[in-house]
């Protein structure tokens, strides 16, 4: 069987991590590309190096794109805060402070560059819309829209061959996606999903990403294995 | 009248700055975006700042991105020559060298990104389908199909703040956008196409971009202020 080509974008969460695996155990050859939009902290990149050498990519590309020109989300812009403790049935309900204005138009344009200069006619993205925070760009309109343009933007979608995004998480909750993942190998300590980790790597337990990747472990009845602080621990660095 | 925000991508060059001009004489604020995507030249990000000082711009971003991590081009891609002296029937035929990969796409949802961020709902783009060098995202479905991801991938688009792509060039030869420029009052002599400006800022007169360019004036019947080298002049410094 002739491997295949594929662009993963990797944040090194537990999202982007089982997509990985996923196009790992469908014998894509990988081209991960990260995103470094000047996150709260480095760790994340940590994780994504971590995930590309377990997962044996073909090249990893750490891309800077500084979105704190724009500003407008509390991702990026560190005047704002991240929310805490939003109790879970609210998760959802509305776009969160958390939201990144065009950031995964942003990200897959980065990766359609990436693909067609390494002759991969596959994006896989770990957008899902059922544990998901309200973003629009995680819809699976969105993603039909990005891969219609994708085909008319480029060089190689002119000449036919085809671009494909492939979005394995779409239709998972987390609770799935964590036995998704756990079934192919994957080792969840190395990903990192908070929004507000501390110097040390460890996550905060009380933000979105955290209080959804709590709640799918403990949906999926396995032990959690991410390094949380102890709420106040900060302080004491 | 309200005037009404737009971003405007603005490289300094011919068809950016005339772009810039049209939005300003239809009483838009201009938030002007500049994509400084490691050029072989610094000279058109000081022909974007000269541009952007007299057209009085609210605000404007110069943006680094750093293309040069996924090559492909003989624009981001310093070992790959630029094509020089081709016939000019001949442009548009192929893609050419000077294509990079996925740039339009990219520098759009940077555009989306800032417009969000600044409550503006229009996005100017200097792309034509005329006087093209067959770059496929320069071509109006294209530009349609980017509109249309822009309305599904934001919150702006999900509140219902339509986004429109502004192209007021798409159908416009290079002669006609030269004198639309000329009727607005724009000042050519400040702005950069070449795709091989040397040192002092001059242009090489035979890449493509200026092939073009120089076609443009004399079809025009207006004098070409473009400072153009003497061949061979390089070699003096």
């Amino acid at each position: 069987m002739n491997s295949q080509r594929a662009v993963v974008l990797l944040s090194g969460g537990l999202d982007s991590t089982t997509v990985c695996a996923v196009a790992k155990s469908q014998g894509r050859d990988i081209y991960a590309l990260t995103l470094n939009y000047s996150q709260r902290h480095a760790w994340e990149l940590n994780a994504a190096a971590d995930v590309a050498k377990r997962f044996g990519v073909k090249e990893h590309v750490v891309f800077p794109i500084d979105l704190t020109r724009f500003g407008g989300s509390s991702l990026t812009d560190r005047t704002r805060p991240v929310e805490k403790d939003v109790p879970l049935e609210k998760i959802g309900e509305a776009i969160p402070s958390s939201y990144v204005p065009a950031r995964n138009t942003i990200f897959l344009s980065l990766a359609l560059a990436f693909a067609e200069t390494r002759g991969a006619n596959e994006i896989w993205i770990g957008v899902n819309c059922v544990d998901y925070s309200g973003y629009p760009d995680c819809r699976p309109e969105f993603i039909d829209a990005f891969e219609k343009l994708g085909n008319i933007a480029t060089k190689a979608g002119v000449q036919g061959r085809g671009l494909k995004i492939q979005t394995p998480l779409l239709n998972l909750n987390k609770a799935e996606i964590i036995k998704l993942g756990l079934s192919l190998g994957v080792d969840y300590s190395i990903t990192r999903s908070c929004y507000d980790l501390d110097a040390l790597g460890r996550s905060c337990g009380q933000c979105e990403a955290c209080l959804l990747r709590k709640n799918g472990f403990q949906e999926a009845g396995v032990p959690d294995p991410t390094p949380y602080r102890d709420p106040g621990s900060e302080f004491l660095f």
